[in-house]
């Protein structure tokens, strides 16, 4: 959390940390200034207090973060728009050699933040020359620093993540009940899910329902939710087709992850519904991912090493006779992505359950999903169950979402 | 537009380009991708077709990219993970060295995208290393191609822009429409603005209006919207306070930047109002930020230099007697920010009216805003009007916004 900064640093050996800002999204500058949204570039010395830096328009913005601010114009930035006019790019390389020397940074200094690529790369070079007292380090332990932060949680952010599941938790168990005030024109599987007045229900219209719900509710969407229906459903990152009509007996996935509006902080949670009725192969999958659901949450617990889990997972769908990643490499079929991650500002963050990224030992304050699921696009379908769960400060695993596990999704309409 | 590529490309003498991406949004993945939303990325040689690399989860949605689509398993990354347990720097850095190579990229190569600035610095070293072969070009010029592409749009870019700005306008007409069916409790500058059950009005009420109507037309407001009042007006950033009551005769500032849905493109626009009445001081600087806005547009044509119009505006309002930021560099008072900004998939983008960015000769294509606008925080207040605005085909100027420019929002509830 972000309490062990200066700590990690020193582990690091770091003089300074240095977060640069354009206008992208930037969950670096989010985490330093507890969400300002003032843009502005960061600059934190070790053991030293951070400083926020501005555009003068942003300056009452940026009080808001509890950071010592300074705008632009203390970096001298109204004489270098006059040297360079019409020159953005070298009044910007006069203005961070100016915030690097005036704040008196030198040694070991780790550049973070999100930011244009070419932007980056030139930035870099040229303070390489114009700092030259600053030696910027980003090798992968050092690019590591905010993941390490990131991974766990202090009270506030818990707080924040407890109001993003509530209020998500509400938006998926709203789209539940909208959906079954519907009725289906047949009791076959195919038929078409339609309203009291005969009209179709699409996936469009229920998207256009859980936005609007989310959007009363305050929370954000920046990425849309999946809402995906059979074949659709077995590729785990299709969104679904607006235009499809909701149908009796398929497999629809509906993983939503949206954030609280003020606090920035995600929430993730997938259900599978199947509408009026579950046909067996899909029972069957259904039961065989909600079997290693239970038995993760079941033995999760603080100390363990998050790949335990993973490899439990890989080692029941395999014995089970699911294809895996690990089976079969590049597989579209059963088991193919992971089976959770860590969430906060980022929707993707430290712990990471995957085989393919640094694992982590499991502790108090860590809050991730658990996401199991399996998918046969040849057979027209997925499946996967979703929570998010965090170790409380006495090592307790809570689940943070509130959602029914059903998979028949029923129709009183 | 994006026709002129290949002789960008050839004027800067590329071989070819390079689009990163990870999970941050990415206009750059967007606009070559059409906005399918793959993620994943890109390489496209000079005079040849583009090429899009995805995770194996995404291969469905890539294909709406209209790009050749590849997945990362074509390129090794099966191979690499297991070579690289744990460790994604790794295998991500053998994934770039296998696309570059398997591609036969080589020459003149410029980095593009927005990502993690740690990674970004990492990458690219690590790629001069291990593919020789190409020399990565980040200069400022090389840098500013996508600008160059963004700043004139084609048919279908208007197209997205012209349904962007219908949306936009009719949420803007809504919102009016919304506040002035509430009632004042005194005529007295100040007196509180209520509902019929006599509750106050407050900024993040009418922000969840705003926001629940974006969402039902189909708009994403990725930012959130400008609605400030009184001195929060005064700073042309500033985003309102949620619980500030609405007050009569007041200045209120509402700007708002959405996009649609689907496609991404923006629409900016810009209303002040008073409610109830306009204080003499808010109307006179209300009048001068009006005179200078229709100036502009009467006068706007193509083949003149965008910065004319910046020394238009600054010469007027000098001459009115306020402060600009040409006659009182780092001003918090008068005419502080720039005339305007192209927009597209970006909110802010090339063409640019500042003094301080590199200017343009106005073309057929160009989409920009007009936005001239005074702030005064000690007197309390901030006007400012913009709408957006392009040249069509034949060079004529059209307005894309449509909102009537009432400064007094009348209450008839």
């Amino acid at each position: 959390m972000k309490s062990d900064l200066d700590r990690l640093m020193r582990e690091l050996n770091l003089d300074a940390i240095f977060v640069i800002a354009d206008e992208s999204p930037n969950p670096y500058n989010d985490y330093l200034t507890n969400r300002a949204r003032a843009g502005g570039d960061i600059v934190k010395k070790r053991d030293q207090e951070a400083v926020l830096i501005v555009g003068g328009m942003e300056v009452e913005i940026a009080a808001k973060s509890g950071l010592k601010v300074y705008t632009v114009y203390d970096f001298g930035y109204a004489e270098l728009l006059q040297q360079h006019p019409g020159d953005a790019a070298s009044a910007r390389r006069g203005l961070y050699r100016n915030i690097l020397r005036q704040l008196g940074v030198a040694g070991r200094v780790a550049p973070y933040g999100v930011a244009d690529v070419a932007d980056t790369l030139r930035i870099f070079a040229d303070l390489r020359v114009d700092v030259p007292e600053v030696e910027f380090i980003f090798d992968s332990q050092t690019a590591e620093l905010f993941a390490r932060l990131y991974e766990t949680k202090d009270e506030r952010e818990i707080a924040a993540l407890q109001e993003a599941a509530r209020l998500t938790s509400q938006v998926v168990c709203e789209t539940r009940d909208f959906i079954s005030q519907h009725h289906a024109e047949g009791n076959a599987p195919g038929s078409r899910v339609v309203n009291a007045q005969g009209e179709a229900l699409t996936i469009g219209a229920v998207k256009r329902f859980i936005r609007e719900r989310e959007m009363a509710l305050g929370l954000d969407d920046p990425e849309g939710c999946i809402f995906a229906q059979g074949r659709d459903s077995a590729f785990p990152h299709s969104v679904g087709e607006d235009g499809d009509v909701l149908q009796v007996g398929r497999s629809l996935i509906f993983d939503i992850f949206p954030r609280g509006l003020a606090s920035g902080y995600f929430h993730d949670v997938t259900r599978t519904w199947c509408i009026g009725y579950a046909p067996d192969e899909i029972q069957a999958v259904y039961d065989d991912v909600q079997t290693i659901f239970r038995r993760v949450l079941d033995t999760l617990k603080v100390g363990e090493d998050s790949q335990r889990y993973e490899i439990m997972t890989l080692d029941y769908f395999e014995a089970k006779g699911h294809p895996t990643t690990r089976s079969h490499p590049g597989t579209f079929d059963g088991y193919v992505h992971s089976l959770g991650h860590g969430l906060g500002l980022n929707i993707h963050e430290a712990p990471s359950f995957s085989r393919n990224r640094r694992s982590s030992v499991l502790a108090p304050g860590m809050v991730f999903t658990v996401e199991p699921g399996l998918y046969y696009p040849e057979r027209g379908f997925g499946v996967r169950i979703e929570d998010t769960v965090y170790f409380d400060q006495t090592g307790h695993l809570r689940t943070l979402t509130d959602v029914p596990y059903d998979l028949v999704l029923p129709l009183r309409g």
